[in-house]
């Protein structure tokens, strides 16, 4: 066809999140033969790479002549430098989204269709819009098993795989919805790991909440391991715990969670399919899933834990992988700390079987230890829950959590934090609720998750009998300025305890 | 709460069409102290006037320390000067999100929750992303026919209203989906108001198409009325021929239909609001749609087309307006121009009666025509074809539309296109097929509509014999630039007439 045409890129600087972004002067040649309006889609291409970006048409005065604005994710996906010259044309039609259309009018997706429109979106193909549209229309329990088990393998196709030595079974665990302080993943690794389980875990860091098990973890050690890293500390230790954005197993995931967190969906298929794939990217053999259950968790009542639970196992069946489901206690915080530092105190007290350890979250790893064991070993909860809570007591747990640690790579001291004020009970009473929302949204005013010493100390969590004048709570920040912002946020949401 | 943020704002100069953005430094103490990161939702507020924006984060050197840059949209609805200091903080949850949830996951909405979703839509309250899934869940006829109801109400009760003398009846025209070429508007308008029927016409001016028929209608008088204006006129002369986009009528129909567009999502509960909204906000009592049916038109077959009918009587039904639907043939172009100005000549020529005037636009024209006398008098489609055909044939329609023109403030002369190429068939045959997207393209890259000259004349339409260097149609342009960039898309398109 006509002659494609060259622009010179400018770096705009701009983070646009996963979208790419580019700008164009308003008067520009090309906006006004291709038709190129705000918001049409561009395809961009320099030498072997090629990206689809929103165009968002900018005053002449902002941009020179002949160039083309480009955002940060636009900028590195293409491996541009300034002033190199790119090609910019309309952006080809993309055909997948065609299923996404006939998804939304009702339609039943065929294996082929989602793996195609999966392959798209982990291209950078689909705006957020699309995926908007898809993930609307796979929500509301809209998706059959069969859509859901080729979703499931459409995005472990898409990115990176782990492999081990073939007949090695492998473990993981995942836990459906964060509890403030629930950090059990360290625990429960280092007590199945050391009963000679395989169990190369990798964590996220925190999107939502004060912490992550990576954000816990990258302060005990380093956490940004590369495939080749997990392989070495596994075949060390039988286990790592690792960040999992530093290896690459669920593109496609991380491309569609960012819109439906932004429509705050939740939808079983998707869950589903985005917590599997990612196991099985890893190789796992062996899955247990922690289902909390309360009023303000993210499952609410016993009939949807059962129904969640049972299309795990359903789907990791078509995928030929072992699932086990727990429905556990979702009714309020696990643990005192809340804030990566905070929750890694708890972490090492429990390991270190200190008199101090918060007992919840003691019980709660093995339990979940437990399981792990008995779909090892098949030998029953009761003597599965002996051997876990043996290793434990034993310190032998301990010692395999310091040697991970130690073949992470780095040993690191628990910093404090410089900025503490304790919270104090005006009245007399028993605690009969915590919203879970906002002790979080607490802990991050006071600059957790950035900040790893930022966070909260808990010392009544509900049940408690408090008096006036008891301490409930201290909280902890890395500056004056985060310390006083998160009290006056406190102060006008002190009824975040309900105390009766 | 703790205080709000001060910040200055500056102008970004980036057209981010209907969705607000606002730019913020990725070292400022906002960011950091709110949590805020790309893509958070912030709430900006200047005197009375308060938006909601999407963030978008910016380097550091990108900014001044204190800066809160805006985009076009941000900037014009805020009515902001620069360095003018703003408030910041987080945007409020919008409660009626919940509702688009409740949908998406299979619920039915009350009128309550549709009013309050549309509400929220009108105060850019929603993100590309919510009304991308409120559009989802409601498109695959998933919404009832109560819901399209309410829909449509609450989409007039968020704009503005146009009133008129009580007991006068209010007629309107409306055509889904576009085939190149098929202005009747303007000649129905002429003939219906000769007739003594009351018809202001609103239209909207080309937003995928070379044309729209305000497109065409600016290139004869001024068409951005008022509401005072359409008023004037109408009493003047029974009818106007304005654009939409002058007065404010579904200011929701607006925001929606960008990112309907963008999913190019044809949903038939959203498309009956759309346009029944928009008519019954202009004081309409009584109204005609016209469905094309065909391959390439929106509605492709008989029994989609006469859902889509009944609908439209139901909802019309339900909200007191009388509304008749005719399925036209919407098989191949109509008329023989394409783009602004040429469609004006079409127009022209049918009213002028001039023997070169298209047959098809002729007929079209008066059908629909007739159908609107025959709801205003009941008299029999005979009877009310032949009063349209006099009211045509004897220059009455002609002279009306003048007078319309006047009154609408300026008589304009239509311009002749500075360049031309005309371009010939290659080879025998008859044209069995023309791809109407394709076509509309080719006038699209010659300019049309900016350029109100540029677009197609054409000589051939389905079913014509041609031989080879036989015309069959003239590309006109403004620029040769425009017309060498056109011909050579068309040289790689040829196939878009298919003579066999």
């Amino acid at each position: 066809m006509h002659k494609p045409y060259q622009m010179n890129v400018i770096n705009m600087g701009i983070d646009t999140h996963q979208e790419p972004v580019a700008y164009m002067r308003d008067d520009c040649h090309i906006c006004r033969a291709e038709g190129f309006s705000a918001s049409s889609r561009v395809c961009i291409q320099y030498e072997g790479e090629k990206i689809t970006a929103t165009l968002n048409v900018v005053d002449i005065s902002k941009m020179p002549v002949g160039s083309i604005g480009l955002s940060h994710i636009a900028w590195m996906r293409l491996g541009v430098n300034a002033n190199d010259n790119v090609t910019v044309t309309h952006a080809s039609v993309v055909d997948s989204v065609g299923f996404v259309r006939k998804k939304i009018n009702g339609g039943t997706l065929t294996e082929s269709e989602i793996t195609e429109i999966i392959t798209d979106v982990c291209a950078h193909r689909y705006t957020d819009i699309e995926i908007a549209g898809f993930l609307s229309a796979c929500a509301g329990n809209r998706l059959k098993l069969s859509e859901i088990v080729a979703l499931t393998r459409a995005m472990v196709n898409c990115g990176q795989h782990l492999s081990w030595p073939e007949q090695t079974r492998i473990y993981d665990k995942h836990c459906i919805g964060g509890l403030p302080g629930n950090r059990t993943t360290p625990v429960v690794v280092a007590i199945v790991s050391a009963a000679g389980l395989v169990i190369p875990k990798t964590s996220s860091r925190a999107i939502t909440s004060p912490a992550g098990t990576a954000d816990t973890m990258s302060t005990f050690t380093n956490v940004d391991l590369t495939l080749a890293d997990m392989k070495r500390v596994v075949s060390a230790t039988g286990a790592c715990l690792a960040w999992g954005g530093a290896v690459n197993l669920s593109p496609a995931d991380d491309l569609l969670i960012r819109v439906e967190r932004a429509l705050n969906l939740d939808a079983e298929g998707q869950l589903v399919a985005s917590v599997l794939s990612k196991k099985i990217a890893a190789g796992s053999t062996d899955i247990l899933i922690d289902i909390p259950m309360g009023p303000t968790a993210k499952v609410c009542n016993r009939a949807d834990a059962v129904r969640l639970a049972d299309l795990f196992k359903q789907v990791g069946n078509a995928l030929d992988v072992r699932v086990r489901c727990v429905i556990t206690d979702g009714s309020c915080p696990i643990g005192q700390g809340i804030g990566p530092v905070e929750e890694a105190r708890d972490v090492l007290a429990v390991l270190q079987v200190i008199p101090e350890a918060p007992r919840d979250l003691r019980d709660r790893a093995l339990q979940l230890a437990s399981n792990l064991l008995d779909m090892a070993a098949d030998q029953g909860m009761e003597s599965a829950n002996k051997e876990a809570t043996r290793i434990l007591d034993t310190g032998t747990a301990f010692k395999q959590f310091q040697r991970i640690v130690e073949a992470q790579g780095v040993v690191k001291t628990l910093p404090d934090a410089g900025y503490k004020e304790a919270v104090y009970a005006s009245a007399n009473g028993v605690i009969n609720a915590i919203d879970s929302r906002r002790l979080a949204r607490l802990a991050k005013l006071a600059g957790a998750p950035e900040d790893v010493v930022a966070g909260i100390r808990l010392y009544k969590n509900v049940g408690s009998r408090v008096e006036a004048g008891d301490a409930v709570f201290t909280l902890l920040a890395a500056s004056p300025g985060a310390l006083e912002y998160a009290l006056a946020f406190y102060q006008d949401n002190a009824d975040m305890f309900d105390i009766v």
